[in-house]
């Protein structure tokens, strides 16, 4: 059995990794780490866990943590792990961080975009970029997992067929993105209050937005070419979800089925990663709760233009659910233990 | 392996059905029975299911089902059941019936709320109320369940203990409920179109709404005395799950401590009934996705009345999650087989 | 032209004001005053009023405000005006207050529901109670409104004809009622987040919600008794809109038209009120962004109940709309002036 | 005063025609068309003009009506006015087409693009496109309005400044657009239901939906040159609101000031059209319920894009308001007329 301990247990993010590894035979949390609701019940801040999760939050003391359980989850702030992370801890215990912190190679991207300094910069290198269908081998190897965002996850995944195979033209690559406001946080903010979001839609970050680095990076290694790229995400009134619409120029000549078929090939044994029938555009909905991500593809020959498109969970595929498929990948289970989360409708 | 046929099997309930027994350790889907969508594939239909299930739906032949399959659900509409039930049919296989056939013991009463007429009555009597914290005993034994509606699971469970002690005045019991839009089902309606519910609560069905007698029945049941009520359901703008406050005045003298005890000591063995802590009201978010019922109590001394709440998923434990509860009750397994689901949050 | 100020201008009711008052053709606002916003373009915080409205949001300085306007409106937090207000500035402005300081005459019962003190408790007597369809005649005449709060106008319009007529027993009233999110208000509250409440209902202050007293001043004011209830409040996840469902036992033997008729005579010179036709019950769609009240009754004989239904915009006629009403009856103005707006649909 | 008669009264851009124009002091309504509800009151359908309208729903009889009123609004379904206009009817009355039926003057690129068969040809060439900020001058004298799709009204406003520049190369423009679910209409469609949209984000009509000509056919005329683009909508789970995010590379060297600046010289005599300040991006709320399009842009100097955004609400400006913005200036009336419409929020 596996210990886990996780740090920031009261996110959203944090709070699906507890009702994912409550389903998993091989894992058992034993420390929920929360900074705000130290000595208070978990159960009594997320309701959902009554009944099942009878444990009291405690703090963020590594150190101990990592002497006692085998691995830790950290779902916290920007530049929290980075200035706490060490080399002794990480002989301790592996470490699959949520943040952003070690996910960026360039210590001056990550500094310049994150606008903080980063506390362990040595430690970079190491850490894996822990999007499982890219990375899988180092992953398994690996002491320390930069859990990828939400928005690279999608974007990666939903280009990365046509990217490796140099059919598109990464000059012309635009990422329009939309999310669940649950990638916003749980921060007593006003722009997340219900009646700012319900309602309404609008883009942020345009040209600004820190995960685009990091969408940059993966589909410069997948494309083997340096890849700058539009990224736009729109906050959208749902809780969960996040759809990727991504236009390319086709280079060379490709019929539709073609660029299909690169998906079918490459996603075949990839069990979280569903290439839709026919022309099925994927909807959010689809995946809801699961690991999933849905993709499908529409060539346009008359602008000679490829949309490809990818559905996922925001907090499962995007956060928590990637972290526990990537735990199973280092500690040598079946990639989907845990995961066999079947999306819910309505 | 139970094989395991539904008829409805795209509905609302009828996919929930298919959730929750992909999960399921002991039970096997062998027949999709889908009038609208025969010969075309399920997960084209409910694309959650994509990969997951590659059967095509069939049509709703129950002789033959009855020959292939152990148990059959029926997800149909009033009345449906009821004109096609034989004997022969439950001598060959168990059914669990999600409609409101036979959920009502007295035939006449069933048609004046339904305004139709009932096909098989002479199978009424033998027909168990499926709600398995009230009937359990009858359930594993039993060949006929009257799955129970949602309404009436909620305001129940919610009632039961202060109505079973007689501590409550029945005759003061108004139980006023709100429902997200899944228990309108899947039927293309102007009423249940987006832009009709989004940003809109009203009541409906006041004073005439089918669930009441079923209500009645198993509060009378309970309190061991004729019960009528004043039951008002309201359509909330959500997906999921119901909310009851009911109201009655309390018989003699009891502290909130007495009342709330009362809870405590009937449900402290049922797993999916959940006694929330202090005075913390239940919320629908918490139970989503799960078959749990959350129930808690207020007394008003200003008013002598007790405020009764209950929360649940309506097509979990107020549908579907019920109906695999009862399967493993007549199967002799445990009851929590395949609905030890986590709720899912936000 | 009549000048206007407010305080608490960035509110939810703060800015529904001046949508309202844009559109009044004999007032003008001169002072937006914001405490947290001051110096900042008002249209910088709602970005609705981008060149509708240039000017900045001043401070909470109510003796100069007083110099400069014929009206304040104060929609501030409990306690802050009684802690300001002055004899001397009410004899140099009216005063339309949204808050709850001066809408219960009896000082002991506001400082025990509001768990404060009251600073000015001497110009209680004065205020009067700005319900306008019950209050009309003492408004005209007022120097300083008590605007009534969201429940309490909605409940007190849907009980008055009977209670008026001694036709309900005043000690079974029970009034369930269920508000859309922007009752909450526009602070930064983990509780009001888009992901708590969305896909989500609850109760809240059961038992013990600030509303109840107010409630039932009103309705002993109209029955000529001294009335309790029991006052459930739910948030619902929607943005604007109240729908109170209030359960009665009928006196004496009156039918269903008797009843009704109660309604259709008390209100047909009401314009803000709208008797539904037959059995519609009310939605709050059906008036989102106006200044009606929708109502309607339905009688069970089975319990000799009346289910009493009304809605209404919680920030419109229960709070900016009624504001505006109160103004223009004060300054003899028409009393729909500013407020003959058609509710928006969808 | 005008009079004016509507044909698809019932639908949401025509119930949204009567609530704009029972503001518009010099327009009366005296049909109302509905062939689904003739004879039916129109407040029965939709509760909101509740005792703001008293009339019954008429039918289909444009010969008739073009006899009793000044102008016709038809809010129709696809080909229904091409197959029964006339000349005689258009020298009788102006006509207003909230339908696509004369927006395209190709009309084989109609045929192709809607499927159908254009029964009327030869009245295409004098409707004038009612884009009124692009056609203001040939509105005025027309006497058939093909009144603009939502998705073009909102992509042509933000596009117009830099294509009619050539500042952009309208080869490298991509339109990604998001909309509330009224543009759906009121049909009573599964994909349409409240459970199927809510909770949910998806592309639809990827490459192939019908305002794509539409579209490049204004691009066209405005930028002087053939314009073929990627138009992709998206289905947001609201009720009213477009937001267009579109991207094209830059022509020459420009700064953002520069870009932004060609905005603020061709809008600051429109009235209906908002320039936002800095890099505050469009929101749909901020616009909800008026006839205002809400734009802005960003410069990205790494890619030499510029993103150019619009928000607006779809039943408003991009249907019945800028329907109503026609009427006025074919009138001679102030084109603001019954369009003061403050957005409203939340």
């Amino acid at each position: 059995m596996i210990k886990v301990g996780i740090i920031g247990a009261t996110g959203y993010a944090g709070q699906e990794l507890v009702r994912l590894l409550l389903g998993h035979k091989d894992a058992e949390i034993v420390w929920y780490g929360s900074k705000s609701y130290v000595n208070q019940k978990f159960a009594s801040v997320f309701g959902n866990f009554t009944k099942l999760v009878d444990d009291i939050c405690k703090g963020d003391d590594l150190d101990r943590l990592a002497d006692e359980v085998d691995v830790i989850f950290t779902a916290t702030p920007q530049g929290y792990l980075a200035g706490i992370l060490t080399e002794d801890i990480l002989n301790k215990a592996k470490v699959i961080d949520l943040s952003a912190d070690y996910r960026i190679k360039d210590v001056s991207v990550y500094e310049k975009w994150y606008g903080i300094e980063h506390k362990s910069p040595s430690l970079i290198e190491e850490a894996v970029y822990g999007l499982c269908e890219i990375h899988r081998e180092d992953i398994q190897s690996a002491r320390l997992i930069a859990n990828p965002g939400c928005y690279p996850t999608c974007s990666t995944l939903s280009v990365a067929p046509l990217a490796r195979r140099g059919w598109i033209d990464m000059k012309t690559l635009i990422v329009d993105a939309k999310s669940g406001t649950s990638g916003a946080g749980r921060g007593a903010k006003v722009p997340n209050l219900f009646c700012e979001v319900n309602e309404n839609i609008k883009a942020y970050g345009v040209a600004t937005h820190r995960h685009t680095p990091e969408i940059e990076e993966q589909l410069s290694y997948i494309a083997g070419e340096p890849v700058t790229i539009n990224f736009t995400p729109h906050l959208v009134p749902m809780n969960r979800g996040i759809l990727v619409t991504a236009y390319a120029t086709v280079n060379g000549s490709h019929t539709e089925d073609e660029l299909k078929q690169a998906y079918i090939e490459d996603y075949s044994d990839e069990y979280f990663v569903r290439v839709l029938d026919g022309a099925t555009p994927p909807e959010t909905k689809w995946v809801e709760g699961s690991n999933f991500v849905d993709v499908n593809i529409k060539y346009d020959q008359r602008t000679n233009r490829v949309i490809m498109m990818g559905a996922m969970d925001n907090i499962t595929k995007g956060a928590a659910g990637q972290a526990v498929q990537n735990m199973n990948l280092i500690f040598g289970l079946p990639e989907q233990e845990g995961l066999r989360l079947v999306p819910m409708v309505p």
